[in-house]
């Protein structure tokens, strides 16, 4: 599912009236997505704001696997903040406990799961680290569009760098990556008609891509869409064997990704 | 140029004879450049089998500034060894020594130069550490080729990924990127004709991208050629200042970076 995707994209303002889309885990969202995914007999991976405690609310992806219920969690690590996208005002990071908690893959019936969210996708680190961890699959629940006021020729520069830095991670990694985008415009403030271009165009295009990059399928940029790709797992170590990156990581020679800046 | 644009591309057999194209730095090479950077008034990224001592050979870039001569080098990090590029036969990795060796921008007056080789260029690690260092271009003298014996569509996702992989490097950094890559076909044996498909197929295709990601210029896959793009540095501050990627790296949960498997 797309990030988020019981209400509008409410990181548009920062507004105390936002909090109460927030809801504990387990709670009213998993229990119906639970109920959905033992129903069907498959996996799903829901976006939902989770309020942990007072003062403290997460951008979660929660994993119902069939009959299993909720098998995992994964509380956004990186947070954006940007004009339009105030997530820092609503989400604290993610925890960092190794096997715990951070970049960890959640185990499924259809494989293991390496959750990341939107803005973790620009960041090759959680992708490493994921795949590090024995994660089979990528996938990233997204909330990215435009802003209209770009000229045409930067918001196809923008979704090109998307969808490049996302395929990246397929190729430096050897496996595959889903990304699932919300689509249509929001304007900034849903209850005022006021100014009816300041909001966000999402851009959509969800897609898959195979364990070289190579799009296996993907969404139009303005339509709601099901987007569906047969993935052979197997395929990962043939690729793996074939371009062995991770054979060769100087990881005696890697310690100062560790620090915010060399200098 | 290129890497190791002296010789034939040596590495597709293990062969003592070939050590002999070895040389130091300074040395035949690196003086011919030397004399054409300062004639010229250039900065020359040059490629060089370098000859460190009786049993330790490097695969050396080697920078040459216009009166200036010398004024780095970098030692090619990650070394492959796939079929058809034997490398670790012949090639010592580089040495770690923070500030001095191993991920080290080179100043020029040009801007501080990212130098990066061909295998590096698979690693969002080397091309971070490189940013983090204060890098203002990533540049990657590179010898890749197809396998004839490969399918065309196998063909077109292998040079899809490697221009994928490079350009995700710009957009998560913010900086340009540019490789420089042999062209045409260099049988197995040189000296041989006695199988005429045996080799590699160098993919040319050499290009500099944009801190975006956006393709500035490209080459052809099969005829020798002079790439040539404008650069504006100063537009690394401002894609930066609008994908603050820099300013949200977890490097609180990127300990397990340092690890070859987080199992």
């Amino acid at each position: 599912m797309q990030e988020l995707h019981a209400t509008h994209y409410f990181c548009q303002r920062e507004s105390a009236e936002n909090f109460k889309y927030a809801e504990p885990i387990p709670g009213p969202s998993s229990d119906q997505f639970a109920q959905l995914a033992a129903e069907l007999d498959i996996v799903i991976v829901a976006s939902i704001f989770e309020r942990r405690t007072a003062g403290i609310y997460h951008n979660t992806a929660v994993v119902l696997d069939g009959q299993r219920g909720i098998v995992g969690t994964y509380r956004k690590m990186h947070i954006p903040d940007d004009p339009d996208y105030y997530e820092k005002y609503y989400f604290t990071p993610g925890d960092y406990a190794p096997g715990q908690s951070g970049f960890e893959p959640i185990h499924t019936s259809v494989g293991k799961l390496g959750i990341l969210i939107c803005w973790d996708q620009w960041f090759p680190e959680a992708a490493r680290l994921m795949s590090l961890a024995g994660a089979e699959i990528l996938l990233y629940p997204t909330a990215i569009g435009w802003d209209k006021q770009d000229t045409e020729t930067e918001q196809t520069k923008q979704l090109d760098a998307w969808l490049t830095v996302q395929r990246s991670h397929a190729i430096a990694n050897g496996l595959p990556v889903a990304a699932c985008n919300r689509t249509g415009f929001e304007p900034a403030e849903p209850q005022s008609s006021t100014d009816k271009n300041s909001g966000i165009q999402f851009w959509g295009t969800s897609f898959v891509v195979g364990p070289q990059g190579e799009i296996l399928a993907q969404a139009s940029s303005n339509e709601a869409a099901v987007v569906i790709a047969e993935l052979d797992l197997s395929q990962n170590e043939s690729v793996r064997q074939a371009w062995p990156y991770l054979r060769d990581r100087r990881i005696d020679a890697y310690a100062e990704l560790l620090k915010r800046y060399r200098k």
